[in-house]
C-alpha cells in the first residue's frame, strides 16, 4: 500500500531461497502478516490474482455442471466426530469457539469473555466443510432424482497451524471446495477425476505451471477419504507442492452423516461421494514457481496487469509530446480489445523517474512494459519489455500493435510454461539405490521415481531419514517390476518422492 | 434441492406475513436452516442471487476507485476495545474463540476442548472488521501520498443473534464491507455521501427497489461512527428495512488506532475515516418488496434465469415438432445475446407436467415463461407469460422476438420499481398528532413524518410506545419548523419513524 520502500534489492534464490519468496511477496506487495498469528493480509494486488483465479476457476466448475452454494462457518463439534479418520485428521487444528458474550472488565479497562455465555456445545470454525454440509445433504437426497448433487463453495477456512508461511500454509485461507453426491461408485471416481483434468487444466493453462497427477498414499491421502487424487508442481528449488487435490470419499460420509437414497429398483443404498479444492495456495506456486531476483513474474493469463506503459521525456515539450502518443495508444487498446484495456496501465506519475517505475513494475511481475520516448515518437513505434527475459522489441504503430501485443503476450505465457516444465524434466530422477536417492535429496532435490513396496513403515522411515515424503503415485507412469528403494520387497511402480512445502 | 415438495399452497401474506415470507423462501428453494443455531445454508438459487448482486457491485465499487483485499476472520479481543463505543455496540452479540485444539473426550467416543490449548488473548469472530483493519491501515499509512486508501472486502460476518429470521437477521451473513482513508474531513464526506449514492443507484436499478437516503439518530448509528447514513426501503407490509449503510468515522478509529500521516504542510494528522456496507439482507428486502401469493418475484436484473422455456405437446409427433422449434429458439437466443443465453433455462423434463412446471418457476420468481405447443408452431409464434402481472402476450417469431423479449423484461423491472415506488408514497404519511400517530402505526404502518425535537428521550418513550424507530432523518425533505410530535418542544425538520426490520 505504501508508495515508497520501493528500492531494496531482494534476496537471492541461491543465497536463501525461503527469504527470497517473502522479499517478492514484500516487493510485489501482495500479503503481509496480520497481528493474528499465523494470519495473513492479502494485499489489493496480492487479492487480484485470487479474483482472477476465482474468476476462470468458477468458469470452469459451472460449465461442468456444478453450482455455488453457502454453508455455515460453524462445524458443531460432534459433527466432526461423526467420521472417526476424519475427526483425528482435523481434531490437532480446529479454532473452537466456547463463548458468545463478551462483557467489561471489571479488573481492566476492556473486556472480558463472559462465563455466563458459555455455549451448550463449542463449534469448530471449519477446518474443511464435510460434515456441515453432508448433515444438510442427508436431508435434501430421497430419492436417485436428487443425484447427482452437484455444489461448490468459495469460502476461508481456519485451520490452526503452528509453522506457518504467507499463502502456502496460513492459518486462515481462502478455498473453494466441491462437494458432490453420485448414485454409484463409478459415477463418483469419474467425478474425482474429471475436477483433477479440470485442475491440471486451469494450473497448466492459467498459471503456467505444469503438474503431475497421481494419488495419494494411504499415510497422505484426506482424512475421511477412500482415496485422495492431486496434482502436484515443482518449485524452483526442487521441493513439491501439492496444488489441489480430489477426493473419492466412497461412503464414508454417507454412513456417518446417512445419506440415502431410493434407487430406480426401489432399494435404499448410501451415496458415493466427492470432494475436491484449491486454495490461495496457488498464489505461492505462482510466485515459487516463476518468479526471479528481480521480483515477481506473472504469467499473463492471471497477471491483475498485463501491460504498463511508462513515459520517457525530460522537457516539457517532450512530455507533451508522449503524451499525445500514448493518448493515440489508448484509444487503440479501449477500441481493439476492452478485456485487454482493463487490464493495462498508463503510469503518469510525475513525481517519480522511469528507472523508478521499471523497477517497481519488474518487481510486481507485469509481463509487458511499453517505454515511449521522443526517439519513439518519431519513429512511431513503441519499445516493448518482456518481464520474464528482460528483451526489448521495437514494435511499429503503423501495424496492428494490439495483436502484436496480444501475441507476445501468449508467447510469454507459453515461455513460462515450457521453462517450467524444462525444469520438472530436468529435476526428475529415477533412482534404484537408496544412497543415490539420498544424496540427491541432500544436495539438489527434485522429484525422484522410485520403487516403493507399499508399506507405511517404508515410506515413514524414508521421510525420517530424507525427509523427503511421497508426492504422489503418479497417473501416468507404467506398471514396472522392482524392488521398494528401502526394503527391497517387490513393488509393481515407481512412485515419486519429493521433500514437500 | 429436492425435486418433490412442489405443490403446496404459500401461506396468505393477508393471513400472515411472517410465515408467508418463510413460505416464498423455501417455495424458491432459496436457503434454510442450518443445524448451527441462526446460521443459514444459502442453497444454490439464493446464492446465485447473491453472485448476481456481488457482480454488479464489485463493478460499481471498482469503477469508483476501489480495490477489494482480504483481511482476518479473528479480531484480537483487545483490539475492539480500542474503540470505546465501539466494543460496547459489539460486545453482546461476539463469538469468541478461545481454544485451538480438541482431544479424544475419555468419556465418550467424541472429542472435547483441550484444556492445555487455550489461546493467551481470545480471538473474536469479526462483528465488522473496523478494529482488524484499521491496525493494518496504522501501519501503511504514512504520508499524505498514501491517501486516500479506498479498500473493499467481501466477506464473510458473525454477530450473536438471539432472534434470527432467514437473509434479515442470521448470526452469520455475508457482505461486503469498505474502508476507505482521507486527509480531510470534507473527503471523508464526500466519499461515505457517494457510496451512498450508490447504494441507492444500484438498489433502485438492479433490485427495483425504491429507497430513502437519509442519515441515522444517534441512538440508531453505528457504534463508533461519527454519523450514519443509510438507505431505507419499505417492505410490502408497511415496515422499513435498512439496505444498506454508509458511516463516516470522523477521526474516532485514527485517534484508537493512531492512523496519522505527514501532510503537504509536513505537520502530523489525523486521518479521516468512512465504512459502509451491504449485506445477504439485501436478499431478504427482494423478497419481501417484490414477491405476491404465489411465490418469489425477481426484477429481471438480478434474476438467475430471466426467461424460462417450458414445451407444451402430448403426442411424440407434438414433441418433436414444437422440440424443433425451439431448438431454432435456442440458436436465437446465442446468436442474439450469449449473456441472455446464459440467463434462459429450457426445461425438457419428461417427467413432469406443463402445469406442474408453471407452478415451480412461478414460485421461483422467474421473469418470463414462454410457451410453446404444437399451435403456436403452427402460427410461428411463442406465448410470453409475465410472472409481475400473470399477462400473457403471443409473439410472433417472424421478427425480432429477442429484442422484443429483452424489451419486455426492461418492462417488468419498470413495472416492478413503480409499482413499489407508488406503495411507498401511499404509505407514507405526515403526523402532527400523537394519537393519529399512533393509531396509524398499530392498524397500517408505514413510514410516517413527523417532527421530533432531536432527544433520546422522546425517541425511546415513542418506540417503547409504538414500537416504531426513527428509521431516518430524510436528507430530501425541507426545513420546516415544527413541534415535536411527543413532547412539543420545538423541531427545525421532519424524521421518519416506522416499525423496522
Amino acid at each position: 500500500m505504501s508508495k515508497t520502500d520501493n528500492k531494496n534489492a531482494l534476496t537471492k534464490r541461491s543465497d536463501d531461497y525461503s527469504q527470497w519468496y517473502l522479499d517478492v511477496i514484500a516487493a510485489a506487495d501482495l500479503a503481509e502478516h496480520s497481528p493474528v498469528k499465523g494470519c495473513m493480509v492479502i494485499k489489493p494486488y496480492g487479492y487480484a490474482i485470487w479474483e482472477n483465479i476465482q474468476k476462470v476457476l468458477d468458469q470452469k466448475i459451472k460449465a461442468t455442471g456444478h453450482q455455488n452454494a453457502y454453508f455455515p462457518l460453524f462445524v458443531p463439534k460432534s459433527f466432526l466426530s461423526r467420521e472417526a479418520s476424519h475427526v483425528k485428521g482435523f481434531a490437532k487444528e480446529c479454532a473452537v469457539v466456547t463463548h458468545h458474550r463478551l462483557i467489561n472488565d471489571p479488573a481492566s479497562d476492556g473486556v472480558m469473555v463472559d462465563p455466563a455465555a458459555k455455549l451448550e456445545e463449542e463449534l469448530v470454525v471449519r477446518p474443511t466443510s464435510e460434515t456441515i454440509i453432508y448433515a444438510m445433504y442427508s436431508k435434501w437426497i430421497k430419492s436417485w432424482r436428487d443425484l447427482p448433487l452437484l455444489i461448490n463453495q468459495w469460502a476461508n477456512i481456519v485451520r490452526w497451524e503452528m509453522r506457518t508461511r504467507l499463502f502456502l500454509r496460513t492459518t486462515e485461507f481462502l478455498w473453494q471446495e466441491g462437494h458432490t453426491v453420485h448414485a454409484t461408485e463409478q459415477e463418483a471416481e469419474d467425478e474425482a477425476r474429471k475436477i483433477l483434468d479440470l485442475y491440471k487444466g486451469f494450473t497448466e493453462e492459467y498459471l503456467a505451471m505444469p503438474v503431475i497427477q497421481g494419488q495419494k498414499s494411504e499415510s497422505e491421502k484426506f482424512a475421511g477419504a477412500l482415496r485422495t487424487y492431486c496434482i502436484e508442481a515443482m518449485m524452483q528449488d526442487g521441493r513439491a507442492l501439492q496444488a489441489g487435490t480430489s477426493h473419492h470419499l466412497g461412503q464414508n460420509f454417507a454412513k456417518a452423516f446417512n445419506i440415502q437414497f431410493t434407487d430406480q429398483d426401489g432399494t435404499l443404498k448410501y451415496a458415493w461421494q466427492t470432494s475436491w479444492g484449491v486454495s490461495t495456495r496457488l498464489i505461492g506456486a505462482l510466485i515459487m514457481c516463476h518468479s526471479d531476483d528481480k521480483g515477481l513474474v506473472l504469467p499473463p493469463e492471471i497477471a491483475p496487469i498485463k501491460v504498463v506503459i511508462v513515459p520517457i521525456g525530460k522537457t516539457q515539450e517532450e512530455k507533451k509530446l508522449v503524451e499525445d502518443k500514448i493518448g493515440e495508444l489508448l484509444i487503440g487498446f479501449k477500441s481493439v480489445d476492452p478485456d485487454f484495456d482493463a487490464r493495462r496501465v498508463y503510469d503518469r506519475r510525475e513525481d517519480l523517474t522511469p528507472g523508478y517505475k521499471f523497477n517497481e513494475w519488474e518487481k510486481k511481475g507485469v509481463p509487458i512494459r511499453i517505454e515511449i520516448g521522443p526517439k519513439d515518437v518519431a519513429a512511431n513505434q513503441l519499445v516493448a519489455v518482456y518481464r520474464d527475459n528482460g528483451e526489448k522489441e521495437a514494435i511499429s504503430l503503423a501495424g496492428n500493435w494490439v495483436a502484436l501485443l496480444k501475441k507476445r503476450l501468449d508467447d510469454i505465457q507459453q515461455r513460462l510454461f515450457e521453462r517450467a516444465k524444462a525444469r520438472l524434466n530436468e529435476d526428475s530422477y529415477r533412482f534404484d539405490d537408496y544412497d543415490k536417492f539420498k544424496s540427491q535429496l541432500a544436495e539438489n532435490p527434485g522429484f525422484i521415481y522410485s520403487h516403493w513396496c507399499g508399506s507405511d513403515k517404508c515410506e515413514a522411515e524414508i521421510a525420517a531419514e530424507t525427509k523427503a515424503t511421497i508426492c504422489c503415485i503418479p497417473f501416468d507412469t507404467a506398471a514396472e517390476t522392482g524392488k521398494c528403494i528401502k526394503c527391497n520387497s517387490s513393488s509393481q511402480k515407481r512412485v515419486i518422492f519429493a521433500k514437500a512445502y
